[in-house]
């Protein structure tokens, strides 16, 4: 299977950042050839005139489980927002509603141009969240929640230390490297104040045995470190760390309330830090020091969060947080447009594990990339500002024009191709009531 | 002419905040019946199944004159971004240039939901904003921009404090109340830095013989509250009401940089202040201090600003930043999305001072409404959140799906339809390199 795309505006984000007016040719799974191209052609050809043509867009951390929860919980910060919303909520998904949840977080992520993501499922029937997204064709990393402790938790979202551990390592015998490498498998402790001492450590232990990926929460909210600190003796991340947690292979969602010991590990250690600008200022939580960590060499990538914290899922809102929040305390030139569009394909990429791989349009590469159309009033006039600039300041995700993950063309003018988008929206509609019933929370 | 809304959800912004599904009759100009209206027909009948209908929005400060510099300023703050970018840009617009800039901006105002704005337009040819906003069919409170003082401004943007005026005063005559009332006329001294104190004193003094509203800028960066202090010995606001200018006809951009007796004397004359969250972070000027004024009482709406600064006009990202920005400072249930809602609308309503005809949709108001679809994925599920909520943290101009001004359609299904979009888009794109040749500013 082979698409030629034409006459774009090739933003590769390879080293030397080239620009390229030109055609790309995809082969099976793979980009093979950039440049002028006029004498191939392939399966499917698209026009791609006046469109920006980009590496398709990471978002390291997201909850798919908590589409369906859109707008059930504002005005909350973090906590009070888990204990009175969001674990309800989720204790009370069924598979249905969980495959629902998932396929319409996928359907809004691949309408704005993700094709990657860093997903945490939730506690129970995460074989549904692997279903959708095998469906759905997104690159996936992520995996079951792992909770085995702490309060106000229901129920039914508390397992023992030996039933978290071993229905992950199960999951990833079925879905690791799973179609072609496209689905991976991540080990998901919730965060330290819902995970026993010694479920964080056996996380650090089968990560290093397996060479799985660790995604987790911390430093999100001061209540939280406190907790950490009281029951752990250790600030957050230095707690992670003298567990063995701190490596490349970690995902660490928020670090917003970081000391510069915090920040030294994470940078030292290669973490990787999700940026969450979105999340961070609906709950409250705060302003994550990010120019402070990119000026240290940190590991940075960007994610919305869940919806019901956001509460969109696009990373054209992320980026222009991002490039924005920081500006009145570091001053308009921090966090210019280039550094933001690095973070949100490149960063991503190397939170995935898959920098060699994916994050960059270059012959060799998988056949990830977006279509941005700036046919818009807002992106004119077209050619006065700097692609990087239209990216994060004036483009949005109505603008993208088609979405192509693992070779396969996903989302194209506003539709999206494998999904049943009428199904996918009825059913979740009608999935919703009941989890609300269960959970005994009003609409 | 009569247009007949049916089946939508009414957002009516009333006293009661009423949440009516129903439909909505239009004759003429003003809204006649809202209810179930199913013995009525129009000349126009629009389905409006599950859509939101809101008053339209206002933004009460933008530039139209700078639309064409999209991109063409980012990472500086704001004296730097007026000396080096945005002065020479203006001073070099020609009559054709300013007036498609101006229609630019109003084709993605009218498309993103907003229906009515507060302009500051250049020093130079104001007769071309007010043609293009004449042909545009948005409802316009603005004027020429009055500048007679200040370092490294442009020679033909000093005027002395004799044309500035009298030039006003001929564009009042010539304009004010035009079209139904929908065109108004304002004195717009740039700010404090840029005028004398005789220009301003002499705007006060016209202002109240006329009772001409005066837009102008305070506040916004601590070089200009410096230099204002240095000039005329007192702080920015302070000095404008020794002036008489503060008063419920005083329109006041950005307020940033208050002392506790500025923002007391903005809540006691009734000022009306805009705070321009996007453009406030992307110049890094600082937050203002939104919460606190309204606390107090302060009348506060929303702008974008213009496009150089933002870079969208939209509505929607300005509703979004005013009401995340402040929660890391004051708590997530701080700026809550229906009083974010009451600012983009009856807020910016009682700036323009038209809360009498706008920002409510009730009957014998003026017809200014858009309808917003919730077929996005990003708005899904549709009926779990509330209405406030998926205005502020869910809907995108992109899901504006009709755009209503004095009782006229101006825009549907995302396409404009008084406005010649190919001659707008065609005609910007070429007027902007004359600009910038001119400006010896490079694309």
């Amino acid at each position: 299977m082979s698409i030629l795309i034409k006459n774009a505006t090739i933003v590769t984000m390879n080293a030397n950042r080239d620009i390229i007016y030109g055609d790309l040719l995809i082969e099976n799974d793979r980009i093979s050839r950039i440049g002028k191209l006029n004498q191939y052609t392939a399966d499917t050809v698209i026009d791609a005139s006046n469109q920006l043509l980009l590496p398709g867009f990471v978002q390291s951390h997201v909850h798919l489980c908590q589409a369906l929860f859109r707008g059930m919980a504002d005005d909350l910060e973090l906590l009070d927002w888990l204990k009175q919303r969001l674990w309800p909520l989720e204790a009370n998904h069924d598979e249905e509603s969980l495959y629902y949840s998932s396929l319409l977080g996928c359907a809004e992520l691949l309408r704005g141009g993700t094709t990657s993501i860093i997903d945490m499922a939730t506690v129970n029937h995460t074989e549904s969240v692997f279903t959708a997204v095998k469906q759905a064709g997104i690159r996936y990393l992520g995996g079951k929640c792992l909770m085995d402790h702490g309060e106000d938790v229901p129920e039914n979202m508390l397992d023992t230390t030996e039933q978290a551990l071993s229905e992950s390592l199960e999951l990833y015998e079925r879905w690791n490297n799973y179609d072609n490498g496209r689905i991976r498998y991540a080990l998901c402790p919730r965060f330290a104040v819902s995970c026993s001492d010694t479920l964080l450590r056996e996380t650090a232990s089968l990560s290093r045995q397996y060479q799985i990926p660790v995604h987790t929460h911390a430093s999100e909210n001061r209540g939280e470190i406190e907790l950490v600190e009281k029951e752990r003796g250790m600030r957050n991340v230095i707690y992670l760390d003298s567990l063995g947690l701190c490596n490349n292979k970690l995902i660490l969602a928020h670090c917003i309330h970081l000391n510069e010991d915090e920040m030294q590990i994470l940078v030292d250690s290669q973490s990787n830090i999700v940026h969450c600008p979105g999340s961070n200022l609906k709950l409250g939580s705060g302003i994550a020091p990010i120019p402070g960590l990119l000026d240290r060499g940190a590991r940075i990538s960007l994610g919305a969060d869940g919806a019901p914290c956001n509460n969109n899922l696009s990373i054209f809102m992320e980026m222009r947080l991002a490039a924005l929040i920081h500006k009145p305390f570091h001053g308009p030139s921090s966090m210019p447009a280039e550094t933001v569009v690095e973070i949100a394909t490149l960063g991503g990429a190397k939170a995935m594990g898959l920098e060699n791989e994916i994050g960059s349009l270059e012959e060799g590469k998988k056949a990830d990339m977006v279509l941005i159309s700036l046919d818009g009033w807002h992106t004119r006039p077209q050619n006065a500002a700097k692609v990087y600039s239209q990216l994060v300041y004036q483009a949005q995700a109505s603008d993208v024009s088609a979405t192509i993950v693992d070779g396969h063309l996903l989302m194209k003018d506003g539709h999206l191709l494998i999904i049943n988008e009428e199904e996918v929206k009825s059913r979740a509609e009608t999935s919703l009531p009941r989890v609300c019933q269960r959970s005994g929370i009003s609409r």
